[in-house]
């Protein structure tokens, strides 16, 4: 390795050592790669406002980049490919730091408060909507307990940070963070969260592994909100997803299954609407969906696999682009629903003690029409094992009530 | 203009280009203007215990001064003329950074947490006691929320602050902050927030303009908690303000209607006393009320428009000193009853897509008989419109259960 | 005094002031006393995850060190005398700021999110489990308010932190800070906390003076949460109580009432058993309580005074080493049973108008045979006063229901 004797790692934040890096730049020639000019981690912390204290890292491939919060859950804030924007103008425009979210608020809608990235993690001890559970207390008695929106994760900063570019022909550069949702008689989950690109690349890969850290056994909820407007959402827009069924979540979203696909113009006024896919995959469990655009020539896939992330939701929020003009891809353990229905339908991750749950998936980005045809094909071809049910009704065991 | 040269305003926080000034501080010749010694901005950030963080900006006019803290809503901390302090000494010593501050916690009263202001703003989404309000759900289906006391705009930092002086025979010293409380299916309410005084003026004025940031119609609630206590507040103090119609809030503040306008001395145990006034005002709107010392050579005027802030509750808490020995002053769109009584009482400002709302008031100081004197008048000039009509009771309309 | 010329006190925070300290190293020169190496004063601020904004104040008196945590409320982290650490593995790994921590989340059991202490405070308006209480709102009506486990003090930063060395033959290091539990219609207390220690020696002393702020009387509870994992707390370990009643919490507890002494090996899914003891004490009211590991050689002392800290609790939480094997000695005003509970059977402290309530004890470290059987000789003596009732079940008046 004719680059061993260079630095390929920084560690950026590490509580256990004290090691906490106020800012970094590092250029291409840092990194030992070469390519495009803009090749680069920059790491530094806003100030001011609700932003205060967040933690940046910016990555760039040379065509595409993005940035990363740890402070935020290891959250990607948004990303740009070529002039394309990946990510929405949410109601919140600056990144918010956990301290000013109040998680139980609202009716347990607190997460709002924070809420404008391009992909945030909902999890781990629950995600999806507000709802009691029954979990043992301090004296082992069931008792119930108010989760709120998307759990705690994406409000709990890393204590660990570390920028890394691996070598060979095809360099990476990669962020990698650890957190802890964990406390005395609660869950005790550790994120390993690392975001790696390859230099010059149109994608990104998340790769994930949660480990219960109690010698008893864990629960694990995990999905993936990766939300997107313009460009790639426009009215005509498409959501493609290889299925064997997909039904609405309530009443609202069964208004419009005729077009459960397609997508609307920014519409003041527009009350979101959630579809449930049970995604169909290869022989090995990949899979992938896909929003396009009208022209079909921007798209932005999610390739993930179903062995790990075996529900796929689609959040439809077409509402005026001052209220959050949007759509949510939405790979998960789980539909996000309240818990107690989930694991009654068991969808809820059991962990053995000190068991570990990994979770991988990549994000392509296309500007061409061929690039989104070619994907196009590829979602056509998995659909082929099966037909598409499309339910005219919320399902049972899909939706509660239903 | 002469001094067209020169700087003439100063961004302090603008999170959108990522500025932040950490202390900056302005004399007399920085800023352009002459006057008395003292004339001055400066800026600065609190270190250490519950201040941690908390930005202030004190603005000295030569014979006045205030501090104003971005950090918490724009709100003004303390003041001073003459050697006059304007504010009062809450049992919260220090400016109390929003991360201490707990909204939803003892029923909806953690708000106290961080209250020790001088003027506070109460709002945006509502104000006044803690209660239930049904908002439309992310599903559009009308669902309780908790709505805390005093709402969540004092609590949240501005992201973007600007001094500035304006030229002229008169020049002015200026401050303003915009804050967004915002978030997705929820209120988008941004606030630009301004308060100015003349070099030389023993007077400042507040001028908000509140935007709905939606493409929907939105609500309004603002309430300005402005808060005395010595040596504008002492036993035999009086409250003048213009009224058809002065009410008690309750039970206990009926228990002392002959003397609604009178103050006590400081007294342990004391239960706070509301009441509710309909202000009279000129053909343009305007009116002024006053509270004035026992001796009536010390007083403190709050002019402001009916047309803008139509509703003014006067606080009596003439507790012990250690408790919080203070009376609040309050112009407001509504009075603070929890927001559902409002909203049937027509007192909920209704906002249209993208609307404005402007409130501006002017708080004037007066440290000789005189001055004093004159506001009398102008009172009780304001009075002859109408009669004033002192009811005995909790009025239907102005009190729930009335 | 020869070394009145030298400093011999620090002030690291005093908002009142401005005065905040980044960081202090003060060497055994610097602090004028001679010693072991080691010996000195470090204060520094924590970066990074969690912890970041955690101010930590290290001491170091030549054989033993501690660190104290001002931001969460004089708390102290851990401890080392010898080699042997004074503290436990907590599923929190790392010091927690307050901004994180969510009170009232968790049906109260927030607190949580934070703990990780060796010695932290639980109150000061109230301890224990979380409960209903009945306190008057701002109109004076008694009204339900949510307590959360264990109070507010561990969460709220000292606004005041001094570092002291006192002279004379057996010169002792203190740190000492002040923090206010205050808000408008609520308890306003202020603790005054200082930890001191001589130099060389294998004690530490925490004293803690509240002050009520109000001109009405005001209630206090109390309680030293003490925490303690290996060394001292193994396979066999033993807490030595001189008591007249000793009772189980709650039937998980009576479960083991034969080894209500003696604690287990690290058990996977232990559930936490609690006994309540009624200390004996000498004609002074001191007494002593010792948590010794099993083979008689390491043991830790906690020397306090009944008619400051008349209650005992005792925690067993021999859960796994991941899950957090500990046990709690806890002397306290009180037992840690819901604040009604308490104050019906008249152990909550009344406090007058600004009266005072003071609290000191001292923990000893021991790690010979021989400094460990003279600790049991002394707890045999208290113990002869009387005989010791043990209770099979939980006792009238101790807990809620018996």
């Amino acid at each position: 390795m004719a680059k061993s004797a260079k630095k390929n790692s920084w560690v950026l934040t590490d509580t256990s050592k004290r090691i906490w890096v106020e800012s970094i730049e590092l250029n291409a020639s840092d990194l030992g790669v070469s390519g495009a000019a803009g090749i680069g981690i920059r790491k530094y912390t806003l100030r001011g406002g609700l932003s205060d204290g967040v933690d940046i890292i910016e990555v760039n491939n040379g065509v595409m980049s993005f940035t990363i919060m740890p402070t935020r859950g290891m959250g990607m804030l948004e990303g740009f490919y070529k002039g394309n924007r990946l990510g929405w103008t949410s109601p919140v425009k600056d990144p918010v730091h956990p301290k000013f979210v109040h998680l139980a608020d609202r009716g347990g809608l607190g997460w709002l408060e924070g809420y404008n990235e391009v992909i945030v993690r909902c999890g781990l001890e629950s995600n999806g909507a507000p709802g009691t559970d029954m979990v043992p207390n301090n004296n082992g008695v069931p008792s119930p307990i108010a989760l709120g929106l998307h759990g705690r994760i994406a409000n709990i900063p890393a204590h660990y940070v570390e920028v890394r570019v691996t070598g060979g022909k095809e360099p990476e550069l990669c962020v990698t963070g650890i957190i802890d949702e964990s406390m005395l008689f609660c869950p005790q989950m550790r994120l390993m969260a690392s975001i790696s690109t390859k230099i010059g690349s149109n994608a990104f890969t998340i790769r994930d592994e949660v480990t219960n850290m109690k010698a008893t056994a864990g629960e694990l909820e995990l999905l993936y909100h990766c939300n997107f407007g313009e460009p790639f959402l426009d009215k005509g827009a498409r959501l493609l997803v290889p299925a064997s069924d997909t039904a609405p979540r309530d009443a609202r979203a069964a208004e419009d299954m005729d077009t459960w696909a397609v997508y609307k113009a920014p519409t003041p006024g527009y009350v979101e609407q959630c579809y449930w896919h049970v995604p169909l995959a290869d022989a090995k469990g990949n899979t992938v969906a896909m929003l396009e655009n009208a022209a079909r020539n921007k798209g932005v896939a999610i390739r993930f696999n179903v062995k790990q992330l075996p529900c796929f939701t689609q959040w439809k929020n077409t509402a005026s682009e001052s209220e959050g003009y949007v759509t949510g891809l939405e790979p998960a353990t789980n539909y996000p629903n309240d818990k107690m229905f989930e694991r009654e339908n068991g969808r809820v991750v059991k962990l053995p003690p000190f068991g570990k749950y990994l979770s991988e998936f990549v994000t392509d980005v296309y500007d061409t029409t061929s690039g989104v045809r070619k994907v196009e094909q590829e979602i056509a071809a998995l659909q082929k094992a099966k037909p598409h049910k499309v339910h005219s009704n919320p399902k049972r065991g899909l939706s509660r009530g239903a």
